[in-house]
């Protein structure tokens, strides 16, 4: 039988590494599968070459940037995800076909509807949980700042387009109720955040 | 008004960048119009970086492999293909849609329906002509082997993989009669094979 697929997903800042870690472990003692924790872009072994190649941006147009970030996610599914899922083991994966759609729609003003078509045309594996941690672009945006000198490309563009991605996000998850668990996570701690999450998880897992 | 785009295919060796370098300035002179020579992948200023990370291969599968040189397209597209043909001049560019058909599928065994389907959701410009220089992969790889020492990844493939893209090729040359030009190249001189293109071309420019 195969794993259980469960991806997370928010802008910068949301609170997704620390949610995913304690998932993992929830995950495998619950299931009593091994859980492989992983994240986009980059998440293959060797994948930190087209991240860095992505990531650091040599002026790509928003299309190309978005094919590359396909590109990751195929090497991904096929080193890594359907891999894992295949020797029944569980995955948590951080960012996924939606965060491809709230980022590079939602804030590169490509036509969200192209975006998804093509998204769609790739028939990558679809989740069985989608996890949303929806945090105010403000809370969100102070943590990264607290947290490295060196912000990424999408951290360094401000808050602007980070409250454009989180209102993306929103559409996207209220598109899909019985697939997407949203947290709102302004004034809950991380204890309470993971009971949320692991409440709405209990009845699917 | 736009100028024409026309777009060449054909195995490695068939001969696509001495007619495309005849073809440029033929057109120039019928249309009295600038024409810019471009080819995939790559054709891009800062182009040659993407070119480099797919062709010298990191052994990144089939899919990821089709969505970089997808990448790679729509940075030729919004970066030279489209600002050129605005402003009024033609396009010949060696590569295509076609090529990516071809290659990725025919050779690396992707359904073709799925790249097809894959390449149409990314709306690329539609060539007003294409070109098919359809030669044996018996004579092409001989021409590539005296031409370079150091063949890249396809060129490096061999015989076998070279027919299979050829008879490729030809499907998708034909499925289009009334966009494509398909010139088979075996036994005819380079000025033959260039007075069948224009001969042709004559009729729709």
């Amino acid at each position: 039988m195969a794993g259980i697929f469960i991806t997370l997903e928010g802008i910068d800042g949301a609170g997704k590494s620390t949610q995913a870690g304690r998932l993992a472990q929830w995950l495998e003692e619950r299931t009593g599968r091994k859980t492989v924790r992983t994240f986009e872009p980059g998440g293959w072994p060797g994948g930190n070459s087209l991240r860095e190649f992505i990531l650091n941006g040599r002026g790509f147009s928003a299309m190309s940037e978005l094919l590359m970030f396909l590109a990751d996610r195929a090497e991904h599914v096929s080193r890594v995800i359907l891999p894992s899922l295949r020797q029944g083991h569980n995955v948590i994966c951080e960012r996924w076909n939606e965060s491809t759609l709230a980022y590079q729609s939602g804030g590169h003003e490509l036509n969200p509807a192209h975006v998804k078509r093509i998204i769609n045309a790739c028939n990558f594996p679809e989740p069985d949980a989608k996890i949303l941690i929806d945090i105010s672009p403000e809370t969100a945006i102070e943590r990264v700042k607290s947290r490295k000198n060196n912000p990424d490309k999408f951290e360094a563009e401000g808050l602007a387009f980070m409250k454009t991605v989180a209102g993306f996000y929103r559409l996207i998850a209220e598109s899909e109720p019985g697939k997407f668990i949203v947290v709102k996570s302004d004034g809950l701690n991380e204890d309470e955040v993971f009971a949320a999450i692991t409440s709405r998880l209990e009845a699917m897992t």
